[in-house]
């Protein structure tokens, strides 16, 4: 399960005034004499500081060796410094080259994906994005179990191991592919929900899931990333991105950068769906979060033939409305080996207008159809043939698969409904809606509205916007002002608890219809009985 | 070659107001609720803050120990905090007993010897001090030898790895003779030479002894002491003092320091004789440091008889005027094995103010005297019998011995004329002259101006301070504000190069007799001729 891009130009939009982490910086320095007789190293901090770069450190560990670099250049020299929030860490010191590379990583740590992008800062480019399967789903596929694992003895040790060994593996592998050497690469920048920044940094998480839910640690020092065990990356320095609490992790907080919500006048919200959906609502003023478990169906986790968006994954379908025939698209071209969550939602749109599930997603009765099926879970509709089958079963979506997508939608639907009216705001206020994720990227939002899982808005309103957690990482690396706006958004975001209630209860039963038993709710959206649509 | 000093009170002056390095903190956290939900960490960082310590570090190491300790306190403990110069870095969090100790060790990293003092910070006492052998002797006798064996492969390394070994297993010994725990001790504060602070570090020497003596580092970051191999320390910071530069090292900043030469209005002097004479004359407006090869035979070092003030050593002589019969006294009593600095100087007081040798230092023909002894390197005094002496060999002292003395002493003035000479002061401005050192602990001044090697001033000018560099070290645990003087100090000190030219040359000549070709200088000393003194 790995996916390579390769050499790309950058997808993430960078200000041309930025201020990179990482500089490399151009240093010559005066011919020691004994008028001028300042020590090697504070002869380059003293220059370094005159070109801006104060206050310095140096890593006792790293002195010498930049002592005899400086000597060996002549005292003419490329030295790398990486800011740490309060000072300049001299990070390599480098022959005068114009092509030394100044490399960094953007890491999304999530809950079964680690998505690791190269970057290269001085160039602002990617080099190459690569994902790996969370090893630490070996012990606990959602973070609960995971949680409770690290509670035995040693398991917080294995979980933080695999976590830094996969990654290392990756990027070792990467800056092979990529030939280029692990000691140009200056900074990891990552960002992570809270249980996994735990993990990552060797932080009891227990108390995360017990009422209080009091996290170790919400913030974390930038380190240097030998001090968490990448070994292999002697020059680099270490970021992962804080937390406002135990439901609102790093992840989220770079991904409400990425979608620029703090920056923005007018309100704006940001859906991301992972193993949770999170929802981030507001602008410059303020931001508020809430989650709830409606993730896994939509990622396609749930439903018996679901899988993720990846290679061999339908991902759209057309049903035609009188053999009742699919018409299917598979990423990657090939044979069908599961649905995925935008397929999901297009195949449940599809059934509604094609009259084959009624509002309530109960197949209807009479409906002549060539891909019926009775199964021992009640009756089933064959999305592929065993011929268009990777595995030469048929595909098939039962009334139950049906059933628990939608209350995964109805789930969606109630969560952005509640916290908009926490702050008194229509769906019609929202200036902009972003669909993080791997699911934003693949979902069609007209067949969304259609089934009643987002608010029925003008379509140009949602707008998908990739891992945005991956994304905020690596503009980190190119923008270090982001720094002190990371820590501004946590301080900003409020969580919203949305307790089990009586108003809950009603929206969510309303919801669990197609679209929703409110019809004005969706005007736009046709009815079967309206003509085909 | 082991000393140590039982408990004793404190013999550094402290002010009352002080403000340790270390500080122990009592912490006490509001009890986390759904409404006061901040992390962990990050409660103890608000906390702190409050207090007045902030920023706050925590080690990435040690965030997980720390939770888990203010857990078990039930979030009731002491936080031990310590200054970095920047930010206050949490070093340990203990239960909240009135009596935890919080320990710091100074130390004298010396050419030849190591001093270690253990210190309870908290209760402003001085639990133990041991010298021990530098064990680089094994490399090179002096500085310039170890510092050629550090440019072999490894060679710097071994150098490295010696003083951090005999430093550890001298504190180890202490902690476990005083029945302290290694995990209480909080900071290392260190003085030493250029070349030593080099060595400490792992840094380069090689420019430290070529034009124009460059030193890799003249500051060092405050570390935690396991980053230099102080493993068994795991909550210590590490202090080292600056350098001024090739000739001029921490342990001289330590001192003017510890004689408060920088706080003083009137001219004052220190003079620190180690392997050499090193001379900081000034006050709170300007510092000037000399230095001189007037050190080892002042030591006792290149006497053939000549050895260091421990145990064993003859350091006070009186003559008899008539038989000419030596009264000895020997440091710890016993048996003489040789004779220290201020054994030599009273030595050969004695032998002028009793005509055994003439102002030239040459031994007086027609003496009729049983001590008297011809050996092939001419004549000699026996200063011990074989029965007096530890070997059974007596303990002679030739004129070739006086003769090197007496180039150390004429070395010794020559420097203190010219160092005020610079300044166009005479010795009648100096309000106080430190002596420090073993040297100066022992030595009679009376005796010194007698035989012309310090200026003939009133006798309570002169003032012995013990180990400034030592005392320096120690008084740093207790006043945090030393940091930053001592950056000032460093930034004060100009450093003087004594040149040999026709002044030095002409005032070493006259120096070189006893006391002086020109007796106007000595005005209080007697001459034999004159009558008994």
């Amino acid at each position: 399960m790995e996916k390579e891009i390769p050499e790309t130009s950058c997808d993430i939009p960078i200000r041309l005034d930025n201020q990179p982490l990482i500089e490399s910086v151009e240093v010559d320095l005066p011919v020691p004499s004994l008028s001028d007789n300042a020590a090697d190293l504070d002869r380059l901090a003293r220059s370094l500081s005159q070109k801006g770069f104060s206050p310095i450190r140096i890593a006792p560990g790293k002195m010498n060796e930049f002592v005899g670099k400086m000597r060996e250049n002549d005292l003419r020299f490329r030295a790398v410094v990486g800011y740490t929030g309060r000072d300049w860490e001299v990070l390599d010191v480098v022959a005068l080259s114009p092509d030394a590379p100044v490399l960094g990583f953007g890491l999304d740590l999530g809950t079964s994906t680690l998505v690791l992008r190269l970057i290269d800062i001085a160039r602002k480019k990617t080099i190459r994005e690569v994902l790996v399967k969370n090893p630490q789903a070996a012990h606990g596929e959602d973070i609960l179990s995971r949680i409770i694992f690290a509670g035995d003895a040693g398991g917080l040790g294995i979980l933080r191991r695999l976590l830094v060994e996969a990654c290392s593996d990756a990027m070792e592998k990467m800056l092979r592919d990529s030939g280029v050497s692990a000691l140009c690469v200056y900074a990891l920048s990552c960002a992570g929900n809270t249980a996994i920044s735990h993990f990552f940094w060797g932080l009891d998480p227990s108390n995360i899931c017990r009422e209080p839910y009091i996290p170790a640690a919400n913030t974390f020092p930038i380190v240097r990333a030998a001090e968490l065990g990448f070994d292999f990356l002697p020059n680099s320095l270490l970021y992962l991105f804080p937390n406002v609490g135990s439901y609102v992790g790093g992840d989220i907080i770079s991904g409400v950068i990425t979608a620029g919500l703090n920056r923005s006048d007018g309100v704006r919200m940001l859906i991301d769906v992972g193993a949770n959906a999170e929802i981030v609502l507001g602008n410059c003023d303020w931001l508020l979060a809430c989650a709830g478990a409606a993730g896994p169906a939509l990622e396609g986790g749930v439903v018996e033939r679901g899988m993720q968006a990846m290679a061999g994954a339908i991902d759209s379908v057309r049903i035609d409305r009188k053999t009742l025939d699919p018409e299917l698209r598979v990423i990657g071209g090939g044979k069908a080996s599961g649905v995925c969550g935008s397929g999901l939602i297009e195949l449940v749109a599809e059934m509604f207008s094609s009259k084959i599930v009624n509002i309530q997603g109960k197949f209807s009765t009479g409906l002549n159809c060539a891909r019926f099926r009775n199964t021992p879970d009640g009756p089933a509709y064959a999305l592929a043939l065993c011929s268009q089958s990777s595995d030469g079963r048929e595909i098939l979506i039962s009334e139950v698969d049906i059933g628990i997508f939608l209350k995964s939608k109805a789930a969606m639907y109630t969560i952005l409904s509640l916290i908009c009216r926490k702050v008194g705001l229509k769906f019609d206020d929202l200036e902009i809606i972003y669909i993080a994720g791997n699911f934003g990227a693949h979902i069609d939002p007209e067949k969304a509205v259609r089934i009643g899982m987002i608010p029925d808005l003008p379509l140009e309103t949602y707008q998908a916007i990739g891992n945005s957690s991956l994304l905020g990482a690596c503009m980190l690396l190119w923008d270090r002002t982001l720094l002190a706006e990371a820590e501004k958004v946590r301080n900003m975001i409020t969580y919203v608890e949305l307790n089990v209630n009586v108003e809950l209860i009603n929206e969510f039963r309303g919801a669990l219809f197609i679209p929703h038993t409110d019809p004005k709710l969706f005007p736009s959206v046709r009815f079967p009985q309206d003509g085909p649509q």
